[in-house]
């Protein structure tokens, strides 16, 4: 019996397109009824997860929930989210339904591990993630060596998040300091990067950035697909 | 009091992530807090519209209820359909739910006369939204003189809607016979496009084609943005 997804989104609107087009493209199907079925709420009212987790900013929970439940009265089989933030929330979202949630941390680390063993691997995030340690404890679950941003490393890329994709400025510019926050992870000893914002898969795509990473937008549809009991065209 | 989109989708699904793409990148937002709201159903089981209007396949209705039913149960303000032979059931569809469609067809016709005042279009699309007759009479209340592919390119055109980009297929594959098709549409005095069905707007846009076109895609998220009470990025 196949399977149908709910993605809860908005956490950015474009992250949940992408999510949505990855989905699509991996999906081996030659016509549109060989597709899975998905059902997106895209709800960007949810308030900030950084603010919430950084500097007790409103909570998100009561706007995801209110995601959720429509994607429950859908009758969605899974459900993700594409914001990697947002997992910080997982363990007081999931209690709330019986529906399975898909987790973007795990599947990103599991394929860490998978496609670079023994490898280090450079988190690129919002404070709110890297400050919560989302992805280094993911990374330790697998065995996976990680290289963190240093303080202006990091605001620089919560301004090439913010400022730039959400915002919707031209990608030009913020060329410049992401390219020097994948430079200076590289001489610290990072061999790929973990875009680990699903604003930033957008950032290399407009940027034409062509660095070994492991995406965790991509990771998730795979995943979902598999789940769902479809072929990935590989 | 602004309002949110509900998008019957899956016809195809590529399409519907490509309709959310375009209503996101059109909309003016500094953040995520002001974007739209989104609920998609994309129901990729919905019975083929051509086949239905043609050949008496298995009527669609039934399955787009059930989707409109989901984006009722989810609070959508209005409703938009990416698939512009699914606007054949329209007339059927819409007594069914107190929502508002917004009509890509109408909204198409109305930019054409708006853009290319005086010119004649030529209607790229299914075989069942050129037998129907969908655009010919939407440009004709406008005024918009327009022109039809001859039997032959019909048949191509279904080959790179179905063959191709519902296919998942490369581009290059379908490269020739779309600028054949362009082409001839061309020589009879076609000065610009109307690629009238949601997966050409994705082979244009695959093998960077160039020509003048209004895209019922864009158009239909451009009204979308603007019925939602949120403005335009220009």
């Amino acid at each position: 019996m196949k399977k149908s997804i709910g993605i809860l989104g908005g956490m950015g609107p474009m992250a949940t397109a992408d999510l949505f087009q990855k989905i699509t493209a991996l999906t081996a199907a030659s016509c549109d009824r060989e597709h899975i079925r998905i059902y997106i709420d895209s709800n960007p009212a949810i308030p900030d997860r950084t603010a919430a987790i950084l500097e007790g900013g409103e909570d998100p929970l009561p706007a995801m929930t209110d995601a959720l439940r429509h994607l429950e009265a859908c009758g969605a089989d899974c459900l993700i989210m594409p914001c990697n933030t947002a997992h910080y929330f997982l363990p007081r979202l999931q209690p709330l339904t019986e529906i399975p949630f898909l987790s973007m941390t795990e599947t990103a680390a599991r394929r860490c591990r998978e496609l670079h063993p023994g490898r280090t691997v450079g988190i690129l995030a919002t404070a709110g993630t890297l400050a919560a340690g989302i992805y280094q404890k993911a990374l330790a679950a697998e065995g996976v060596p990680c290289l963190v941003p240093e303080p202006e490393e990091r605001e620089a890329l919560m301004q090439v998040i913010y400022g730039g994709v959400k915002a919707g400025a031209d990608p030009e510019q913020y060329r410049k300091p992401l390219e020097t926050v994948l430079a200076a992870l590289s001489r610290r000893g990072a061999d790929y990067f973990l875009p680990a914002c699903t604003e930033l898969p957008l950032a290399f795509q407009s940027l034409g950035l062509a660095c070994p990473a492991v995406d965790p937008t991509l990771e998730l549809a795979r995943a979902a697909v598999l789940y769902c009991g479809y072929p990935v065209k590989e």
